[in-house]
């Protein structure tokens, strides 16, 4: 199966709503609405809809799924069919289904065990810390702005921060 | 930028040094060496291997990075170039450089302080326990049998399974 990973415009068979202003999130959960989503999500939608379990069988690249399963995910498990604001967790659309990962390695158990250490790491980068911009779709003009200028501001003085450590927790602040 | 995210036999120009068992991320490593690694990709590394810093600017799709970046480190990152085994971490072959992920959500902040709940969480599933078959390639063929004959096993009774709970500590025993 040479599913197409990349979530692009060519997703939406019909007119945007936005055609000022392209957000794949919006257009997909219009599309979804308007039953106008290109026919291979459709298609693995359904696939979707009548399972009862759903096995994901896949070899582990980078510390995940490899690119053709992210695509499915970001492309099939749209708002407006996998879930809505509100409708998601509990009461997730696809709630009564069964989800099983299976993983195949290309290294030992030994070698996860030390865990926390991600794709960047791994190949010797120094990570820094992440530059996170919070919905900037729903904020205002002003705020959008203040969120360009704390990234531009930081972008001048980047190359005196020190990395920060390699671990997830560090993430999200968690 | 329309980069192909999925990892396949067409990253390889030269023959194969297995053609009887496709091994990715074998194959790719045997071609980084031979230098015959397809142009996309060998255009990437030579960008990364210019760059001080990389700066990884994206919107937040599943938790994670969107298929098309994910493709872009399971393809550009390939063994050989970006690390060997032993070669990475500290000693990784992208060590003196500096990486940024600079990451936009769909979500205001409160809602990923709830971190923890997957994709398959998120969308209702409720999530059986992974299967992971640790580096099938490296063990013995008995091996490879009792990875699947309790594979199959666990099948048979895997509707009376119960749902683990979905935290991200779970996996690899962390």
């Amino acid at each position: 199966m040479d599913f197409e990973p990349r979530a692009t415009r060519k997703d939406m068979t019909s007119a945007l709503s936005n055609p000022e202003f392209f957000s794949y999130g919006v257009e997909a959960y219009e599309a979804c609405k308007k039953l106008s989503l290109t026919s291979d999500i459709i298609d693995e939608q359904k696939k979707v809809q009548e399972a009862d379990l759903v096995i994901f069988q896949f070899p582990l690249y980078w510390f995940s799924v490899p690119a053709i399963l992210k695509g499915w995910m970001d492309r099939v498990l749209c708002q407006g069919f996998a879930f809505d604001i509100p409708g998601f967790d509990d009461s997730g659309f696809l709630q009564g289904k069964l989800a099983l990962l299976s993983i195949t390695t290309g290294g030992t158990a030994e070698m996860y065990s030390k865990t926390g250490h991600g794709t960047l790491h791994f190949c010797g980068f120094k990570v820094l810390a992440p530059q996170i911009s919070f919905a900037p779709e729903f904020v205002s003009e002003e705020e959008r702005k203040g969120m360009l200028a704390s990234w531009s501001q930081r972008l001048k003085t980047i190359w005196k921060e020190e990395p920060i450590p390699c671990t997830p927790p560090w993430y999200f602040g968690q």
